[in-house]
């Protein structure tokens, strides 16, 4: 969604932090897979850990980096070993996959062949030292920030999260169908979220028209950690506008299975235990199926894409199989572009340039700063009141907001979309605590206790979730101001994934770090008026983030694309 | 060869002019196939174009980009129509491929394509306004320089080409085989050219040694230029080391076949149409073959590398392929590593790093920049004393050199080599006038017009060959000199190939001007003390140049990559 969107170097694993769980402090939920307390043993186990990784400060870590514009060259394929990275060596873990055990000769061999890999196979994003990279292809290309190697990820919660896909695309789906739910539950939200309330404006004059969309399309992706303590896969989101990297999240598992099928017996690594990854074929099929759907042979795929992007790789990649594959062919885009060559038919077929649409694939419009003026919100407009299909339509764009998510965490909720008990169930089962401001107890404990809290704001973008000290803050200065901001914002659980040694590259250089991840699967979902036609799990992604904490606890530092090995 | 190998940028194809065919001036040959000289009326036609081209300057037309190292975003992906261009547009021909009768918007979305389709497939080279980019893969990338579409290309001509690569990879084996003749050859050069001294004095010692190779590879490619007026196709030069672009050269048939797959029925123009080019897969499994005839498992590919190297990928390419298609690994070290981490053990394997090494891939060591000190030589002659494969050994790569060329080019020489008077009449057909500049009668008609020679010293590297009057003006110097620095030089007809409306991307911005091609064709020869294991045409290299000339004549601005569409 919008936190990974504008570029390949946010993406956004913030929902972490290295402090006990958060359950134990908790009120009793619904769902009877809240995440038990943690032994003191485990406990101070994990404190002790939590102190090392807090120093050295995470600026003196990044500086000889992010400090540098043209990065220096004798950093390049020499793995830089953090400080802390050399302080943990001792007392780390060491699973298979880390860098502790392997021999420093064989990363950087591992390392080139990477990179050149990422090369030749089209592993590449905008260099964002290259003015031009952002909007002219072909120019001020690098490779995509990388883990040299997949993460360990137990079969079974990799199997749960896949489970889950079908289902959440289903639940979207009903969740778009029931204006009132959206409207309802986002109308405190409309108040303070000048975003949120444009969605929901346009929302009100579908409903007013009676506007039904008979073919709907969903491309989704849910985002999930697995809690060290419990191994519970808890979702940290779901995304239904938007869902990037299915193209080059496909090529990391690509490369890490080519780099196991050279160096695997050498590592005792099986490459078949990176699970195939086909997200950007399923996701072109899927598109290709709604185009079909829409019948018409002359029309074409709008994309909706941002002004500048440096992400357009992955996005090229899902163009270029659906052409390639499926001979449909796709025409890129801003919104602002829509405004001016847009046109709606008669028969509500949306033109741009002349040219018909069939569907509308948004990769852009999920946050504020896509929308400068009134003319793309007459962009948004249009095409939502087109016959074209849209994905999202408003209504899937609304249902994946964060507020939405929070109010499908509440007792019986579920149970008014999904009739499938065990699906509920398993629904259920991956929520983390998720609470309204409104309510009084969760506000005290949060005060109590913030580190064990994620604020959480329904605008996007990323980058602006509210963490440690700051979330006790901002409820102080709520409650002092007693205003509806606190409308804005919902609460979160925090979750404590498991942290491992990783090799990370990016700009060319390799970083040894301790590092946590987070896993989203992709869905597709499509249906006509009378059929279900697509419902599927597509593939996977796998993000992995330097866990380096700065004072407040947040985590921070760069996140890189990565793939799993299955434990 | 080292004119090309350096940089994607110089990719150079010089021999040639605007002038009429310089048949009609020069001596009787051996052979028959001369160029016939042209009609007054076609030749006054050439004129007349000649003119056109000539005005603006050359420095006129590139300056917009050359003068600007980060290039004007403005100019991206809008077509830079020269003045040149514009006023030719009535008078040029207009072949299906040119760009005169395409729609502007039509080429705006190919070009577009098309780079998307270089970045994904790794149709790219490090660009040289990035540092790390010759030094580190993966970073600073760029889009190989390439034209929009293939270059019309008669069918017969380009079914000749191929036939003569087995007779000139036989050829080159045959020579080098004849050390006396090698030594006698350039017993003048020797003299006069250090570099080519210091090879002769490796190929000495191996002679005194009697050092033979019984396992021979050889990965050569030959160019030709297609003379406009006869259709005769003029050998440009013989590449025996470091035949560059095999691994871009497919890809850019693949992109051509792509964008016809797409764009083909609205230009009228069938993707068969362009041939097969499995070039690089040819290369990979020769060396993988030599690496059989070696029969040591444990033994690498080294491939001889410069220490910076832009065009890194397409030979990334060909490692690649050898690695996934094949299994065989390779190490990339320059010639001062070899001389640090080389050592030859008593049975004579070359050890590098500890490696044992079966053979031995020259992408460096063409050019005496490559050898800035003892050390590079050292390693070179260490290499050379080795039982590795040298792909080229010392004597290919002397068979290979500009003196050797027209050697072969003097009547009853090749039949010293070959015996089949087919295979001799084939390949005399292909040569163009060479001379040594020891021929009075020769060195007078170059005199008195220079316009219609190339003075090409033994000197590799690039933009060494001597143009126009500075033909005259040297040839005069070295009269009254008197010296023996002639024997540095070799004295060549200059080609006069066609020319047409080109479309060329380079740094992401498209140009319109007219341009001219060079075909190289791809040989791959391996053989053992028994037999021959490899003799064949591998595939082709189209590279075509815009054909503004200076005041000089000389012809200028940049070269691009491109393949061939048969007519």
């Amino acid at each position: 969604m919008g936190a990974v969107q504008s570029s390949p170097l946010v993406l956004t694993t913030a929902d972490a932090c290295f402090i006990p769980a958060a359950s134990a402090l908790l009120p009793p939920r619904a769902s009877s897979h809240v995440a038990k307390p943690r032994s003191n043993s485990s406990l101070s186990g994990r404190i002790r850990r939590v102190d090392e990784i807090l120093e050295p400060p995470v600026s003196k870590f990044t500086s000889p980096v992010a400090q540098n514009p043209i990065f220096p060259r004798c950093l390049a394929l020499k793995c830089v070993r953090s400080e802390m990275e050399a302080k943990n060596d001792e007392t780390a873990e060491k699973p298979t996959l880390g860098f502790v055990e392997i021999d420093q000769g064989l990363i950087d061999q591992m390392v080139y062949d990477a990179l050149v890999w990422s090369s030749l196979h089209g592993l590449v994003v905008g260099d964002r030292n290259v003015n031009r990279s952002g909007k002219v292809p072909g120019v001020g290309l690098t490779h995509a920030p990388f883990a040299l190697l997949p993460i360990s990820f137990p079969e079974s919660q990799f199997r749960e999260a896949c489970e889950l896909a079908p289902i959440f695309n289903e639940l979207v789906d009903r969740v778009s169908l029931d204006g009132k739910f959206l409207q309802d539950s986002l109308s405190r939200t409309k108040k303070v979220d000048a975003f949120t309330s444009r969605l929901l404006d346009i929302h009100s004059k579908m409903m007013e028209i009676n506007k039904k969309d008979e073919i709907r399309l969903g491309l989704h992706r849910s985002d999930y950690m697995l809690d060290e303590q419990t191994k519970l896969l808890l979702q940290i989101e779901l995304n239904t506008i938007s869902s990037s990297f299915s193209g080059l999240g496909c090529l990391v598992s690509e490369l890490h299975r080519s780099l196991l099928s050279h160096y695997g017996e050498t590592l005792g690594l099986d490459p078949r235990r990176i699970p195939t990854n086909a997200a950007v074929s399923h996701y072109a099929e899927a598109l290709a199926k709604a185009w079909i759907e829409f019948n018409n042979l002359k029309a074409t795929v709008l994309v909706v894409v941002q002004t500048e992007e440096r992400n357009m790789y992955d996005q090229h990649w899902l163009s270029s199989v659906l052409r390639e594959r499926h001979n449909v062919r796709s025409i890129r885009k801003t919104l602002a572009e829509i405004d001016a060559e847009g046109e709606l038919q008669p028969d509500g077929t949306l033109l741009v340039g002349g040219v018909p649409v069939a569907v509308i694939y948004f990769r852009a419009g999920y946050t504020p700063n896509d929308y400068p003026s009134e003319s793309e919100w007459r962009a948004r407009l249009l095409m939502e009141e087109s016959s074209a299909i849209k994905c999202p339509s408003i209504s899937y764009h609304l249902a994946g907001t964060k507020k939405i998510q929070q109010e499908l965490a509440k007792p019986n909720v579920l149970e008014r979309f999904l009739e499938n008990k065990e699906d509920i169930a398993k629904i259920r089962k991956c929520f983390a605590g998720l609470w309204s401001l409104e309510d009084p107890h969760i506000v005290g404990k949060a005060i109590e206790s913030p580190e064990l809290f994620v604020m959480k704001p329904q605008r996007e973008g990323g980058g602006n979730n509210i963490y440690g000290d700051d979330v006790r803050e901002t409820l102080l200065r709520l409650q002092r101001e007693g205003s509806e901001e606190n409308a804005a914002y919902i609460l979160m659980q925090r979750i404590f994934p498991s942290i491992s040694p990783t090799t990370l590259i990016r700009d060319g250089i390799c970083y040894k770090d301790h590092a946590m991840s987070e896993l989203g699967i992709y869905g597709a979902y499509l249906r006509n008026k009378e059929n279900v036609i697509v419902n599927e799990q597509c593939g996977y992604l796998m993000r992995t983030k330097i866990s380096s904490s700065n004072e407040g606890g947040v985590a921070s530092g760069f996140a890189v694309l990565d793939s799993l090995y299955l434990t």
